[in-house]
């Protein structure tokens, strides 16, 4: 099981990511992805689940039709982890 | 833009499908699906976006691990219509 990520750590992180939004609350970090239409939208999510199994951290997500909203934390860490940030800078990369 | 079902219709096409339920609230049938893993998760995800694309009707669904939360409506007819009756027959379908 990861560690979980000091708010320094979390911070530096959070900065070389690409508008991932923290929420103190969740200890969790989100972001809402809009697309052209459902083609573009799955197709994004179809590329994160290759991505997330490869990794064995999966995301909390929801899709309606061009919108695809992503929450990631580490439910067995009990908060947010280096395997959070791997995930949402792949995420990022995916969108390059 | 498909027409809105009376409550006649409405009641007699759930009967005929596995487990939905009906939000009066919200105008939507939803059903929550539980599976061994992610991989089982994505891969029923994967099969029904295809079925929505092929239909030009989406879900509004979210996933997290294993689980899958799919919900129903027609946002442009401003309820529930024959295509939400259809999709849900479809996922049914999917899960035989």
């Amino acid at each position: 099981m990861a560690e979980t990520l000091t708010d320094k750590q979390r911070d530096k992180a959070l900065a070389a990511l690409n508008g991932w939004v923290y929420d103190e609350s969740a200890n969790s970090i989100s972001h809402v992805f809009k697309f052209k239409d459902f083609s573009e939208a799955f197709g994004f999510m179809s590329r994160i689940a290759l991505a997330a199994e490869a990794a064995n951290h999966h995301p909390d997500w929801s899709n309606s039709f061009n919108k695809v909203t992503i929450i990631l934390t580490s439910h067995d860490a009990g908060g947010l982890t280096q395997k959070d940030m791997a995930l949402a800078k792949i995420i990022d990369e995916i969108l390059i």
